[in-house]
């Protein structure tokens, strides 16, 4: 088992293991969660995990709650919400109870928010089931839902008080899905440095104490950034690599394409726009194209690298008229630089270039 | 002109004077406040006060959107909440950009709360124009919807970035409303002590430079309260004087009775109690009964005693067993006692009793 601390203002522990679902109710009296516990996941999650983790809750004494929303992007509503919100307050949960949110990506986004929220804010736990939640949303603190209007538009920065990830969840994972969650891990491996980066080159992902040992990893790193910088105002920025385009490309396919596919696909323009510059080796560029290679992504977004650079220029990370771009030097060695939309334009043009050639 | 600092973790002033809301804009500019700004006032307020702030906005060079939701405690739902953050988004507010809350504690408390989660949280100025919000909610940090299960049950605490109270707004309202606030007003004067208490005894609340020194009292011994206890765990609770059969009131009526009357009503039983059970000289009781009676509040709410204490043993601040009371000891010296439902019930008694001897 491997632990991590998050140095917060209100620090947390992310505790990483396997089979550990079954004895979640003890990690949860170790770290002194109170009152009684109310269990959101969803649909798929819940045949899979929910009767360990109710199980694993009253075994520690816990009284426990359910509930499962529909699987999937579209769950993160206002609506939904509500209807958690509801839930907890037809349940008569108080301010010394707890939320655990028992999936993915959208279950923690939507859970965190509403336990953030609820009487004002109540504590929850984040027991993370794919990959990608896992090394990427059980550190930083946001949590969100989706307007009509856009992805993630509100939302709060709010800190779980424990994070128990149990990577034998990953095995039920479809292969699509795990590889959503790599494309943050081989991003957050080109940031980190050699390290990660070569245990990702030699070892086997599929054995599980390795990824035991990459999720610790991933979530050192992220915890490294969001600690130096919670409101993303400067540094934090950097966990955005690949990420501009990567929001164009789900954007232009109505979120269609998933996250992972489209930082994956970002993350191969800008290392090859990165190359095409000579900002980076091309012998670098070429180990980072091959990480993203091994794990299937799709290769093309199917939009024009016009279209991609206009969208760079609605995103809403902008600044004015400049975008920040990330844009990786060396493995371990990422930086912002601002960029205007022709400049970006012209990057994801040498990108192309260098892709053809070599 | 009066200026309250309030000390939080980001400090803020509360600015309070006579015919300031043409130059608000300025104040926003004295404080930083950036981007542009969506007013967001209700259907009462916006034909009394919304140009004369737009252009107050307008003068100091802000871009100004503006939106009125109905006026009352109707309003205070997630559904309302979500127009808010579609309208903020529909015209494309970003993370540097500002939300204005000109009106009472419904637009103030619904307000903030969609500045606080709207891309997880932007600035926002609060520009109360009842009494109850100038004293009350525009200190303390308090957001809040209520559920279709209870009310207040979804918010946030988070501060605005500036208060500007214009006592002249008072003019316009009707006496119920500013009654209120009176409430509130002669709450604060016996937690505070003598002086406010005196000054609400002695000078004619009619003129607008004592409400200017009222309200100016009322906010520096609330923010005290506040700066000393954030989250509601210890002292704050001292606030709640009177609030315990105050909401027991407001429910059983099905928020018939306002805010202010029920607090009223609480006041006199609580203030009743103590003088009957020989905590409060009753000469102090009969003063602090006195300052109600020229409110013309309510003198009988409707319910009997044990209804009331019923009621309190449900009251969402309740802790296992007991109720945290709040307890008049004499003017500037009220204390936390629990008490058990018997125990609410016999204060109850003797404060009937009490009320029926003097």
């Amino acid at each position: 088992m491997e632990k991590v601390t998050v140095h917060v203002n209100r620090p947390y522990d992310v505790v990483i293991g396997e089979e550990i679902l079954n004895t979640c109710g003890a990690y949860l009296r170790d770290y002194s969660v109170s009152g009684k516990v109310a269990v959101i996941t969803d649909e798929n999650v819940a045949p899979l995990y929910l009767e360990k983790v109710k199980k694993g809750l009253q075994d520690a004494g816990y009284g426990v709650e359910s509930m499962a929303i529909p699987a999937g992007e579209q769950s993160k509503t206002m609506s939904t919400l509500q209807e958690i919100l509801s839930f907890l307050a037809d349940k008569q949960f108080g301010r010394e109870d707890t939320v655990v949110a028992l999936g993915g990506g959208v279950v923690g986004d939507i859970s965190g928010f509403a336990a953030g929220i609820y009487m004002r804010g109540i504590a929850y736990v984040q027991i993370p089931t794919t990959l990608l939640a896992a090394v990427d949303s059980s550190v930083g603190g946001k949590t969100a839902v989706d307007l009509p209007e856009g992805k993630n538009l509100a939302g709060l920065f709010v800190h779980p008080k424990l994070v128990i990830t149990d990577i034998c969840c990953f095995r039920t994972l479809p292969k699509e899905v795990l590889r959503q969650g790599m494309a943050e891990v081989i991003k957050t491996a080109v940031l980190s440095g050699e390290e990660l980066f070569s245990t990702l080159e030699t070892e086997d992902f599929q054995k599980e104490s390795i990824r035991e040992k990459v999720v610790k990893e991933c979530v050192t790193y992220k915890a490294k950034v969001v600690e130096a910088d919670f409101t993303e105002k400067g540094e934090r920025k950097l966990l955005n690599l690949g990420h501009t385009p990567a929001h164009a490309i789900e954007k232009a396919s109505g979120y269609e394409i998933p996250h992972g596919d489209a930082v994956a696909l970002g993350l191969r323009l800008i290392t090859a726009g990165a190359c095409g510059t000579g900002l980076l080796e091309e012998e670098t560029g070429r180990r980072i194209i091959g990480l993203i290679n091994e794990e299937n992504f799709p290769e093309e977004s199917g939009y024009t690298i016009e279209e991609l650079a206009r969208a760079a220029a609605y995103d809403k990370k902008r600044q004015g008229d400049a975008v920040t771009m990330i844009l990786p030097h060396g493995i371990g060695d990422c930086r912002l630089q601002k960029m205007s939309f022709v400049e970006v334009f012209e990057l994801y043009k040498n990108a192309k270039r260098w892709l053809n050639e070599s």
